[in-house]
């Protein structure tokens, strides 16, 4: 067993160790999880969570190490996750992502972690928290979460932000992507990047366009600005910033940024309450329970609803 | 209010304009779901449900209505059901799928129907399994299920159906896709389609080298087939056909039909319960409650695991 205080004191300091060890024992199933997430809860509540996603390759991992460069200028510790909602592989940083990232992997003021979600029950929704939690506590003054942005991935991880960052590249029919994938809905900052390319205006009419940017709103709605940057060369990182910054500060302004969090709260405790009764109805009736009322759904002697019936009666009164 | 049990008959006659409400009643959350759910039970069983799945453009539509005419030509009625992760749009087909499926919509003997599951709660796992039940007490023989292969919907998809076919196609780098994609765990047999392209039998080669096929197996073992098919031009699809009934036959042989169903029917009732006790967590505390729970999260004197035993804790003993 570990010895948890001890762990969570030493994140504090920022040893990179004990972060890396809190977040495995959050990640899996350990036994020590609920001891670690209630040592954890007083320190949290100190980091801005930005998410950024995209389609593969448009600079999602490049943007996050230029920003890491300009808030680590401004003096801040800085949190990196970097989810594949695609791979099983979990733990330390992706190959990729490891060059990328490179200059900052020797800065003791910035952790990196890469969690792969794939297979993982409940997915992202349920272990991204969880390690946000860890580098919240650790003192992280801003978590960059990085998720390529296919199926619903992008509208999870939007979930667990406090402000989503969506990417665009010029071409690639990114319009129609974005229109498709539902990310118009989600973005609180919109990234037009390599834009040393051909056609980066155009992107950033098309969306400016597409997001009705154009139409009046109400005094003190959000209007999602679009900010142009070459990743690459770190060009646009400062204005990305100032973004996020000025996102924040309307977030603070209006109760939006406590109504976020409140929400997420909530979404992530019904997800575990959810989770504990499932494993509820298991210890209750075992596996043999349910198998023989699906056996006589395949018979047609049941319909699945009349078999769930059964299997909430037993939980509830007893 | 309908008149479920006519309703139901005029189904089982084959009336197109029955089927759709019924799926309409399913689909959503319409007060006579379970109704329904009931009167359909002893009529389902006799379908035989394959999934197609497989990456944007790779032919999946085309493949479907070549295998919807080799299916005719041998007298069976086929439902097909085209299930849209990304889109928000229900009902119908989709354009390109009308015109794909264009010489099968005068046909009495086919039904299909287009879904959305963006946005729905609990997405393809809980939307498709209802529309196959009312397709399969409406006297379907086969049932074709149609789904773009991105993020988790191939997994979720193969969890629907009896026979899981997963489609590929020369080029596109398929091979690094599909190992990525997890979708070598989940084929029950193979196509390369555009096999009149360049590279289809290497995309074959690769495909029976990933798999492992060239290795021995436990006698009684099912070894997935390659079928190499022209969808456009319908070549092929009678292989497939035979492929699939191969297939079907190893199934029922080794009792894995019927285990697949019930496993299936186990997962569907689980998920209707825990729905189930999700709404009477609801019911119990009300919104208040988990948004008070929430706030003290937020404010770092509960952790979620705490917050959640508080939630369960009313459920269980009430
Ligand atoms: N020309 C140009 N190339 C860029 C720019 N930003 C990133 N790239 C390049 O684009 C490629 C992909 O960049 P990544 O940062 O890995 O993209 P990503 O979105 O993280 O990719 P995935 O994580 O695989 O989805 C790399 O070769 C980068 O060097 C830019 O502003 N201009
Ligand atoms: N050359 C060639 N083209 C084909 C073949 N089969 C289908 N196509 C073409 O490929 C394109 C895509 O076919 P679809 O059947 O719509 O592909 P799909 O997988 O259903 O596509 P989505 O539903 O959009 O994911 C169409 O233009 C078809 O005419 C084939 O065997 N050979
Ligand atoms: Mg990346
Ligand atoms: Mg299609």
């Amino acid at each position: 067993m570990m010895d948890v205080p001890a762990l969570v004191s030493q994140a504090r300091e920022g040893k990179p160790r004990a972060v890396a060890r809190l977040i495995s024992l959050v990640e899996g199933a350990s036994p020590q999880l609920r001891e670690v997430m209630a040592a954890l809860a007083p320190l949290t509540g100190g980091a801005y969570v930005v998410g950024l996603t995209g389609s593969p390759g448009v600079g999602k991992s490049t943007s996050t190490s230029a920003l890491v460069t300009a808030y680590r200028k401004r003096g801040k510790r800085v949190g990196v996750l970097a989810v594949d909602p695609s791979s099983p592989f979990s733990g330390g940083a992706l190959l990729g992502d490891r060059v990328r990232m490179s200059e900052h992997v020797s800065d003791p003021g910035v952790y990196i972690r890469s969690m792969a979600t794939r297979g993982h029950l409940g997915g992202l929704a349920w272990a991204a928290p969880q390690a946000i939690r860890v580098l919240d506590a650790a003192g992280c003054d801003v978590i960059l979460v990085e998720t390529v942005g296919v199926g619903q991935s992008e509208v999870e991880i939007a979930g667990q932000a406090d402000t989503s960052v969506v990417l665009l590249a010029p071409g690639m029919g990114d319009g129609i992507q974005a229109a498709k994938a539902g990310i118009l809905e989600i973005g609180d900052v919109y990234v037009v990047n390599k834009a040393d390319r051909d056609g980066a205006d155009a992107t950033a009419r098309e969306l400016n366009h597409m997001l009705g940017l154009g139409e009046a709103r109400a005094p003190g709605d959000w209007r999602p600005p679009i900010v142009k940057t070459v990743a690459s060369r770190g060009e646009g990182a400062d204005e990305l910033v100032e973004a996020l910054e000025k996102h924040r500060a309307w977030m603070e302004e209006h109760g939006v940024l406590q109504e976020r969090r409140t929400a997420r709260a909530a979404n992530e405790t019904e997800t575990i309450a959810v989770t504990r009764l499932r494993e509820r109805i298991a210890d209750l009736h075992g596996d043999r329970r349910l198998t023989a009322l699906a056996a006589r759904i395949v018979a047609g002697e049941l319909d699945p609803y009349a078999a769930a019936d059964e299997l909430v009666k037993g939980l509830t009164s007893a």
